[in-house]
């Protein structure tokens, strides 16, 4: 009786919390322009009934009260435990501080534009100082452990610790460090894909294809054109996609959109009867980042990938693909090349862009950093890691929406998702029966989408990340995994020995 | 302050209130088909927030206070006394008859679709006994004077009554009896643009012209595809509408789409700064209906329109219009034919399916019909009116959507909308000093936009419908403008004297 009122109680939270993300969904597909000032007060509005129910003293009076009922099942003891921890959370924000914080979010987010649109870092840093200001004061009312950081990072990745992330990232560096070495010590083999045009509407009609054999399921979903791409769900059974169009970049958006519906798979995969429930949520950002990249790189950019799909990139660019081969596909996919810009880049040198951003934030939080002195730091450390020489604001400090909407603490999570996904995919090969590559070669994805189903979707929230890794793999957390996946690859592309 | 307050409120449940809106158009225009499960469920919830919030006690206690405060200038005390008149009525409805009503309209809903597949009205009946019903029952809850439907018509056409509607009709049915006769006596022009193929794509194009020659502005809205054309809004700079494809018949998607246009012009017209207040709003179905229709009908089945807009439909259909002249396509949109549908049907006729329904409802709920003799009294009434017979039930007594909805009390808004578009039209063509018609030959329609924004639009709730009939008109609601308009145009179309 007191679980069903909890369950309902959870159930109204995110029809508006669902609501919420159909206006924002809305926003980036379909909105006009015109539309915008009303839509922001409508996402205030649902959002502040969200927060009230999510802190809702009768609410909490309920879990407290089911956090000690013994008749509960695991599963159901699980819900109430990480709603508990959830609510309990929630209490720590005072509605002062959330308008604050929000106000200056709009704010940031239009300094950052107005900066953007001048290339010029000077124009958003007053706001950034005042963003900075406010997530050192919410760590402080979140409360942490060894590191403000810390408290930050829980947000997106709960578990993750400065501690744990600088250990993992010190070895990350210096094991890329070397490959990057051995790369640019070696030829680098041409992209015979570039300087010519892909038609926006025939690359969309093979990422339509790609997601169907990977099995997204279409009467649950969507793929729309938005400025950036990005996946939202209204439930397990309306989960959609976005993807944007370089027609200079075949693979641009192919590998976006097998991104995304690699996100799309993990939100189709949990249980619609735990609507509402933390077991019909995704875990962390790092898994969802896990289940994304494991579409996009380690099938997406696999020999096994383009070997049965580049027959569908000839029938809809016969003229352009006249004279290359699948192989010309997969190491076109696979060059690695030191860049400036974080989303155009490579599987190896993506993770110095994270890196220098997780340091810097760091950095920032725990006082070590000003912002004043952050355009400089960028500079250095793309200089120092990368090796690149940065021209401007745009192509640096400014490159990225995240300080602007108040996000500090998200970006480690991206590269945790590759490693992770590297993880999986390894326990992937070793458990499916028929060889798994054998099977991306005939085109038969989905063996891979029920085995990801089965391990990971399913369960929601009800294990943790370290957890489920643990469950899947045996194993923490362990990066070795990703090094040895690239290095393969990298071995076939650069012809080591 | 107090107002201030009020003002406040009254945008917060506006905020609910058109987040479901959006709900709803997701559900029409994007939501993949099993979104619908949960769709439902986030649409009562945000229902029942705007419900309670519209009856808290109090802002019913600050709307009395305000109803009383003589410091108000006359647009903030017709704002107060709207609202506080919306909360006394929403008062009138218990959660427990809500909740039934709401249960048996998707249980009816679903009836009808089935019904529709089987062609067979028995099918529904049991459903729509229980519609009927309840709706007698919200009479009661209402109150009324003198006749049940009222309090039903009320909701649609705040101050329409039966005694009214009755007498209007009486003298609509007699005259258009005259012109039908005359009709039937006459020799039918040929629709020379029947018979072709018109594809969909390029008919949207031809809309998308017509839509900004009206003023309709795109960056405060957008055109989508839907079953059923409708308009909506978020906000009066977010104005929808949605428009189907017939490519067998080049006007269907054409008018349908001047006809949304037509509404969606009203709502864009609407000032922001009343967002959420009844000055925001618009006034009744029927003034809504007018603005469509005058569009539709008065401006969009006139020989100017068709001598200033027949060489884009040329461009874009070159062939199809080998040898037909733009007379021809005046010609093709105001031949009058009896037929079954009513959303299919000619100027005149049309009211002959209104007045049907008109009359068939209101003696469901007075209790001199039974739903088990409806078909057979639909029948006989086309037979009577119309002189047609119903082949199946499809065609006839199921084919509206309305009652399967519970929106008894609405049908009469249709042909209001049409009479009071021919008086504003008169209206419009005496006060728009460069002769209208000339204008719209020219293609200059903003001429007719911005007479109704000033005179209508701007001004939403704060005169009632018939206030503003006769602020404009300087008479009431009289059905003689629209007699004279359709006679006039029979006579150039069938050549009398």
């Amino acid at each position: 009786m007191s679980y069903q009122k909890y369950i309902e109680h959870c159930q109204k939270i995110a029809d508006i919390n669902y609501s919420n993300a159909l206006l924002q969904w809305d926003q980036e597909v379909n909105m006009p322009e015109k539309g915008a000032e009303a839509r922001s007060r409508q996402i205030a509005t649902l959002s502040v009934i969200a927060h009230e129910w999510s802190t809702d003293k009768n609410f909490g009076a309920l879990l407290e009260e089911l956090s000690l009922d013994s008749n509960l099942t695991w599963e159901q003891k699980r819900n109430v435990e990480l709603s508990l921890k959830d609510y309990q959370k929630q209490l720590k924000y005072n509605s002062e501080f959330v308008q604050k914080l929000s106000a200056t979010i709009s704010k940031a987010f239009n300094a950052w534009q107005a900066a953007r649109k001048s290339n010029n870092f000077e124009i958003f840093a007053p706001a950034l100082e005042e963003i900075v200001a406010l997530k050192r004061e919410e760590a402080k009312l979140l409360g942490y452990k060894d590191h403000p950081y810390n408290a930050l990072m829980d947000e997106y990745e709960p578990g993750a610790t400065v501690e744990m992330v600088d250990t993992l990232f010190k070895g990350v560096k210096s094991s890329l460090l070397v490959l990057l070495d051995k790369v640019n010590k070696s030829t680098a083999p041409t992209n015979l894909f570039a300087g010519k045009v892909y038609e926006a509407s025939q690359q969309w009609k093979i990422t339509e294809e790609f997601l169907q054999k990977m099995g997204y399921d279409f009467s649950a979903g969507r793929q729309d054109y938005a400025p950036h791409p990005f996946c939202t769900n209204f439930n397990a059974q309306d989960v959609r996609v976005t993807t944007r169009a370089n027609e200079y970049d075949l693979f641009d958006m192919l590998s976006s959109s097998i991104h995304e519906g690699g996100h799309a798979l993990y939100e189709q995969g949990l249980k619609m009867s735990n609507y509402g429930l933390p077991a019909g949520s995704y875990i962390s950002l790092g898994i969802h980042e896990s289940q994304s990249r494991l579409w996009e790189n380690n099938v997406g950019r696999s020999r096994a990938f383009w070997n049965n799909n580049f027959s569908i990139v000839q029938q809809y660019f016969p003229q352009q693909c006249a004279g290359v081969s699948e192989n010309d596909a997969f190491v076109a996919n696979n060059i690695i090349q030191p860049s400036l810009i974080r989303v155009q880049a490579d599987e190896l040198t993506y993770h110095f862009h994270i890196m220098i951003r997780y340091e810097l934030e760091k950095r920032l939080i725990e006082g070590s950093l000003e912002v004043k002195d952050l355009k400089n730091t960028w500079n250095d450390m793309y200089k120092q890691y990368l090796g690149v020489d940065v021209p401007s604001d745009n192509e640096g400090v400014l490159q990225d929406i995240h300080w602007a909407h108040g996000s500090l603490g998200y970006f480690a999570t991206y590269s945790l998702g590759s490693f992770y996904a590297a993880q999986f995919y390894n326990q992937a090969q070793k458990e499916i029966s028929d060889d798994l590559e054998e099977q991306i070669q005939k085109g038969n994805l989905i063996v891979l989408k029920n085995w990801l189903n089965q391990n990971i979707h399913q369960y929601g929230r009800l294990y943790g990340a370290e957890e489920i890794c643990q469950k899947v793999t045996g194993e923490k957390l362990n990066f070795e995994y990703f090094h040895q996946y690239l290095e393969n690859k990298l071995k076939t592309i650069y012809n080591w020995k």
